[in-house]
């Protein structure tokens, strides 16, 4: 398969999409943002990354953030961090409070707003927020070869002043005695992981491993175990959505998980990784010209996980 | 891979659970059946299929009819099934009416009960409710190629007097037009849908073009079209399971069906179908050997759709 | 204090929201009714009933009915009716069936249709359902001093044919174990005590004795034991008006109880009862020019329960 | 009426309920308080106050304290408040945030937490915390005659350290923008003003304006609008003890409002206030011994509202 010729063809597939859909506006960083922006990056096993568009440049990965956030939760507390959130999708949207209630305080999965703050709590663990961040920063940047993966302070500090609901969900799984650590700390480490900035390619490469089985094809690293890894891309494809995950997985067929800067990452096990970025969302808050980027080259590949 | 080997290993490493789970009791004939029974059935693209302990032996599929039902409804009417029915995973026990409030009647997809009852309607479609159900049944002897499979009238019989929920939640959906037929017409097909006897080999048997794109290997028969082969597998994945659907995922990683008869279908894309039945539910209404039996046959074979 | 005056001023006070409001047309025999009927009727201790506009003329009392009920229920089966229904506030519509889940088939109180419809089966206790609706009439007739008091027979068939979501009610509640009776037998006692036609005048001068603590003021019966009554009332203010209840009580401050043919029945303790009757409803269901002309009465009379 | 021996007869009526219930226990100030106590206090329009048991003793006001608040909120911003939060019965426990989301930060009743954190934010309106503060506390000083009326440090400090779940809801509230103080600010008053301590016998004398139409019948002061007064009274009918409210008018027909300190006002339009304190809770949060002191004396005096 010419994958760069695939590239190349599915942006001109979605070229009709360009510009479509609502670009998040709740922080200026992320309003800022030029809505024709598409990129798409495609890695594969021997580490070769295909890129068309806007594939080189960075944007704010929000979201996506919380899959290798689960990584590092897992490895520092392994199973028990089961304890504290479940792995079920939850039906609703990203910031929604009401299973909270009804599940006293353990969220639903760890792709959820309220999950992925329990999840920062457990990276946290005995150590300081600071750590937690250059850990999962360090990681991120080990992960895609390139050093130069940064925080965006701007968004990291917009996240914290507009983060009322963020706020509230902390306080609430907080109330019902989930976070081990200080409330505003756990905060700090969530408002700045979701603030990281990457372009296509660099998420492609770095999300390599979680295709191989937990291996890095390139470098060989045991990234982590086989199992955690096949575990991550079945929690992505059962909860990477929110309360559009059903029909990502009907439409698409693989594992993904998609974020507010208009990103979205998936997973071909024992190919490689797909990466797209254009900022217009649908209603369910997943990229609009992104999911139908996906949908063509799924068409062109029969990448599905489900064929 | 010895197939009959792997079946009669992984029926010796679920021995220990064995009668565990409690059997449903809401009628007689689902009460009656012996705790202890334990089959596995494996179907590979020949058309062999492997048995172990009780596979030969008939038991109620009850919602893994779901499955075919909702093939048979996309045949009849392609994709205006989705203005009636969604396709997200629920979050939700398989009878909830919570969320058929918040969205005005239209069930969150075709594999809980309230989603079944819609798809039974558009089965029916514009014929007759007997109709509907020969539809399903010589689908099932055809597909099993079996003309002995039939459904157990004891059986629906007592799944209409107990149906009380199944009927409130019919009526509800029709409350908001979300039925064409009479509501007991439509209840008179889901119940007796339910009430399909198959054995394990069987239902391996049946199940198999699912496996491969919508095409019998055996047979040749195009059952159905590629893509609506694989969004079934979509579906099984998130959403078959009811509140149980992301832990499946989690734990065994291929899509499948469980009905309270304590069987279990789960499909592995271009190999095959697997097939277990024991009647003990796990707190969500899952065989409890039966899941484990098939976390046993993914950590021996690696199929989970996710590597 | 001129009673006559009183209704024929406030009748004058609200002339200018005849007509507003929404006429319910889930039924054929409602929404013909002529939406600028208006009526207001006063009934005082000594059984003088003070009559402006409509008030002679019948119409669809509905859920006004359910006072009645309540209270032969009560007089049935005493305190064992609150095993059964409790009585709260339900903060929702009248007809919302998700809290019915979350309390397991008991109804927040017996003014909601769930509440209304285990009322009936307690009035209809080890009878018959005719026999049950026989006694609401009978009662009727007599507390009225009219016995040309009667059901309308065509409202009763329609509320049956359009009973979807009272049906889905019945059978939920049914599936908890809350009903005694078969579900079809209570539901034609519910469907028929919504369709008693009455007058303002008639409905005023029957729940007088609810204004003087159970005993009817006039005829001396002792229709009900003091505490009953008094707890009728209460119910009424704290559930009459559905998700609408706090805002009567705060604007009016009478225990009240609205239906959807557009009557209000309210009590004024100690004094006598007020009925006011005008077919075009607010968002609640409740009659806007009523609710407009109890409010007038209210600031000219002072007969709130809260002064 | 000899009021002085109701308030002794009653005290006797209820001495066999001393000690039951729980004592509130996540503050370690309202822990410690001896489950022992009991206090009753009735205060008549010429000011005197009838005194038995524990009745001079200052306790944690606790939620009684909302209704003074709401009071003054009327004052500052008029009906503009109902903007900010809705006058119906929640249907849910003091803290349920479940109804927030469904109605976008609009907190179902003033007497509810979320609904007196909005309250909260309308006292204190274009001032500081610490003039809100005052305002309340000046406020009690001067409807109680007594100078000496403060606010406990040590509760006030624990219920901010404690203070998750209302911090959650500030939080979330501010996240649809009904807040227009900030979040800390708004918080800082709720925690002070739900730490006064008064005795039954302040807390009654306090009160007294609300069973005159709004006008203390001792000092002749126009303490509030008479519609103003009647509707407070409204709102503690309907709305005065969570989901514990229809109970609460059903079983003694008064409008009150409860504290977790123990403490119960009710108000008797046109006679008087009665003030109950224990600190044992039912299940819902309500004095156990406080309200069957109110039950008995509302069966020997028949001050309920509905009579």
């Amino acid at each position: 398969m010419d994958l760069q010729k695939l590239v190349d063809d599915v942006l001109k597939d979605v070229e009709v999409y360009r510009g479509h859909g609502e670009v998040a506006s709740y922080i200026p960083a992320l309003k800022a943002v030029d809505p024709r922006k598409l990129g798409i990056a495609v890695a594969a096993e021997d580490g070769s990354v295909y890129c068309a568009g806007d594939a080189e440049e960075p944007f704010s990965i929000q979201s996506i953030s919380k899959v290798f956030m689960l990584n590092l939760a897992l490895d520092h507390v392994g199973a028990t961090l089961w304890n504290h959130v479940g792995r079920e999708p939850s039906g609703s949207p990203f910031n929604s409070i009401v299973q909270l209630e009804a599940e006293k305080g353990k969220p639903r999965n760890p792709l959820i707003n309220a999950g992925a703050i329990v999840v920062c709590d457990n990276v946290m663990n005995h150590g300081t927020a600071d750590e937690a961040v250059s850990e999962i920063l360090d990681f991120m940047r080990e992960r895609a070869g390139d050093a130069s993966v940064a925080i965006d302070a701007n968004v990291a500090q917009s996240e914290n002043q507009a983060g009322f609901l963020n706020r509230s969900l902390a306080y609430f799984v907080s109330a019902f005695g989930n976070l081990r650590n200080p409330v505003e700390d756990v905060l700090s480490i969530y408002f700045r992981q979701c603030a990281i900035a990457m372009s296509c390619r660099q998420l492609a490469r770095a999300a390599l491993y979680l295709a191989f089985d937990g291996n890095d094809p390139v470098t060989r690293d045991a990234v982590t175990i086989s199992s955690r890894a096949r575990r991550i891309n079945a929690l992505m494809l059962t909860c990477g959505h929110y309360d559009n995950s059903g029909d990502f997985a009907y439409r698409i067929g693989l594992p993904g998980k998609s974020g507010v800067g208009g990103g979205i990452l998936t997973v071909v096990p024992g190919f490689g990784t797909v990466v797209v970025w254009s900022p217009g969302l649908n209603s369910a808050g997943t990229s609009l010209a992104g999911a139908a980027a996906l949908e063509k080259m799924v068409e062109r590949t029969g990448w599905s996980v489900f064929v």
